[in-house]
């Protein structure tokens, strides 16, 4: 059984950035009213582009069982929650091409999600309502999806 | 004075995209819980990188009076709304320099913007409370930003 914990950056540094607001903006810009807050995601493509796409999730619910993590070796992905609907963010470690120390978080509000380049990650779960994202991701031709299914699924458990 | 109306695609077409579902989905994947709408903005960089960084910007209410509308020579700016709050869209066409035939929309639920490279258009203006943005534009040295004062505020009133 998998625990997920909630989203922290410390946590998850290894795997992709946590986007969300730092303690001070790094700019103020339009007359003071609004703070930029600068650049928080590592945007990496092998080739062709970035580009934005819409994500519309069905709901899922914990406990929950996982079959398979994938990766996308041209490319990071991000996640930007439009609909205010948390997720799920199962990721692992490689390991010559397998997927090991799998670990579990839940988004927290206010946070989006940027996996690096190449990170085995599980597929998007919006957590109890259907859930729109806005998805920054390589754009090209290609075949930029490795599947690794499970021998047995993995059981992700209620939060911590 | 100036009245928003509600943002559409077929008339936001000379300045930008607007983001939101399409009928159907492009592709079906995650076994099918999922829709991906694929590549609705067209980023464009005259050089630098895309990046993604977060705006917290006060609220504003209508009506309310606008004072200057901006573009960025080198680079589209996307915004997704995290918070759900909608924005007020100003934008205007360009005439040698100066901003003319300036319009105001007003985003509806699910909606993000992407505007075109060089586009006149007014500052983040979220409406009726504080707004937290995902921002996807250039990220790169040079100056990147033209402002256009009014000699007179510009009067932008209740929505349609």
């Amino acid at each position: 059984m998998l625990t997920p914990r909630p989203l922290t950056q410390a946590e998850f540094a290894a795997f992709g950035d946590v986007i969300e607001l730092k303690g001070t903006p790094d700019k103020l810009i339009n007359q003071g009213m609004c703070g930029r807050h600068h650049d928080l995601a590592v945007l990496d493509f092998a080739d062709g582009r970035a580009g934005i796409s819409l994500f519309d999730a069905e709901a899922r619910h914990l406990p929950c069982e996982v079959a398979l993590v994938e990766r996308h070796p041209l490319g990071s992905q991000a996640f930007v929650p439009i609909s205010g609907t948390p997720f799920l963010v199962i990721v692992a470690e490689d390991d010559d091409g397998t997927p090991v120390n799998i670990q579990a978080f839940v988004t927290q509000p206010g946070q989006s999600v940027n996996l690096h380049r190449g990170v085995w990650h599980g597929v998007l779960c919006p957590l109890g309502k259907r859930g729109l994202y806005a998805v920054v991701d390589r754009i090209g031709p290609g075949n930029n999806l490795e599947e690794h299914w499970f021998d047995t699924p993995l059981n992700v458990g209620p939060m911590m």
